[in-house]
């Protein structure tokens, strides 16, 4: 059984920090809430999805788990009305999940789990740097970059936080120290990543007023935020590039 | 004799709900105002265009027949500002039409009536069931189903009007009942009708706030709206598919 | 020696008045400010740009030359926000420039001068007719004529300023007479242009409320208008075409 009440907005921002990497998330839902752990098809990134059942309105759940397209839900949210508010119910009959939005019903085929990709078993990482910031920032480097190179390096030198992306013959730097930072806790740490993933990591971060990044030497990084007003958690594991100079 | 001044919004507006269905249009001009009937080239789907003389600012007219490009038209009012006046007259010598708005003086030549299709007759269909609702609410359904299918019922079932669409595993459906329409006359109706051409037609009705919308059981529906603040009637009638199953 | 800081509002603008006609371009620099002369490839438009040091908040030059590839200058500034400044430095060792707007520091590599086409010599005309006029009012008829044809008409008519274009059926025409127009100064002028030249450069004159318009019979036109409050001084001048009829 699962029958849910979520704000449609919510549900719209939940839905695209997982599309942003793949095509078909396994849900898997419990009476405390839903999780998601997947792996984007080149197994670069990673992302783990935390929605808490306080994030709903109304939140009825057994334990199960469910396949979906996730560009059939973003097709729903393109006609959804701001403040609309998604009432979703799953039919195990019929394998179907129904959507009800300002008075409209959608009926989704579910996806038969098991033609869908695992869960990774996400790694326990401990980074020895960290940085937390406005994802708007993170945006702007990350868009900066992008002009002249296909991967950026982040790193910490000292009390400064700085993203850095080298073209044939141009360079572009952001320094953050301490006082544009919300918080900074130092170490070793300078890894090139793609910016591919980069940018679609931080379409949804950029909406997050506090996003933080835990960096180590050529390792991976982590960017983690809350969603639905903090009753929701978002953490991705991006693999690093080697630097080739 | 042909001149005449109207508001460059309301013209724009009236030239919309032809240029949906056809590029070329043979206008009827006779001191009461502005005829136009005219089928979309695959024969699925007619429009009725009746725009008084009372639309216009001034309107002086005798009995003349014109043809005109309508996407010549539309360019012009790519340029027009908002709130501006359009001034035309009609060189019957040269055989040209001639617009002003805004400084700008366009003189377009008009196509020979003979050139086009001859207008069709209209049939006159009683319909058994008839819905009256916001353009909005059509045109929110139709965007919705366009996401799966590519054709769409709209029927009455007692007290309440639907719009249906379903794809291959996919369904979706807008249950409209007596308080969220502004009129219902219940009756037998339930068609099958192609989006592609729904989805032209709501375009200029979805500026209405009552559509009035006419259905029967495997029959054309009529789709009815007033344009120029109640100065002109837009009726189109759109051929229904037959439902395979 | 070469550091400056400016609004990143007013270089962008500056740079769009270049980079509509040419890639690439020479900047002088020196105590009073940067000049430049290009000609576009076809050699059908000239651009004279002259930018005051007072255009600058603060501006220090010893006399250089530099080449700059315009288009990496206008990718930085499409992350740039509003009321942003920007810090320019010119590293002559290493022949790059430097940027810094935001918190974000831009090292581009400066273009060998003498790889990029010399600066043509302008010539000094005489032209017997000039119009002032508002440069929103030069786009819109520039806009109009574009959708019937590839060239336009500029003349002046006694007391009327005209503005048309003709395509194979229809023609568009702006008439703007002395009280529509800033200034007039009557003299024998009509000249064809090729609406793709001007076109791009009406694009960053329409910023302007006042655009200088000289003309003579079968003869090129100078465009001028100032940027960043008076302290920039730009002119274009356009080949004509012949006119065939």
């Amino acid at each position: 059984m699962f029958k849910a009440t979520i704000d449609a907005d919510i549900l719209k921002t939940a839905i695209e920090t997982l599309s942003v990497l793949v095509d078909e998330a396994r849900f898997r839902i419990s009476p405390e809430g839903i999780v998601v752990r997947a792996v984007d098809p080149a197994n670069v990134a990673m992302v783990s999805f935390d929605l808490s059942s306080s994030a709903f309105d109304e939140f009825n759940a057994d334990d199960s788990e469910i396949g979906m397209d996730l560009s059939k839900i973003n097709d729903i949210f393109s006609v959804a009305g701001r403040d609309e508010k998604v009432v979703m119910e799953l039919d195990e009959m019929s394998q179907k999940m129904s959507l009800h939005l300002g008075g409209l019903s959608y009926t989704l085929a579910l996806l038969d789990p098991s033609t869908i990709r695992a869960e990774p078993r996400i790694p326990q990482l401990e980074l020895p740097a960290e940085v937390v910031l406005n994802g708007k920032d993170l945006q702007r480097a990350v868009k900066a970059a992008e002009k002249i190179s296909d991967h950026m390096l982040l790193g910490i030198d000292e009390d400064v936080f700085y993203m850095e992306a080298e073209g044939d013959t141009d360079r572009v730097r952001l320094d953050m120290t301490r006082d544009s930072l919300i918080d900074l806790k130092s170490g070793e740490a300078r890894s090139l990543f793609s910016l591919d993933y980069l940018s679609d990591i931080v379409k949804p971060a950029s909406r997050s007023n506090e996003v933080t990044v835990e960096l180590g030497k050529d390792f991976p990084v982590k960017i983690g935020f809350t969603i639905a007003n903090g009753a929701g958690k978002i953490g991705y594991l991006l693999a690093p590039r080697i630097e080739s100079d």
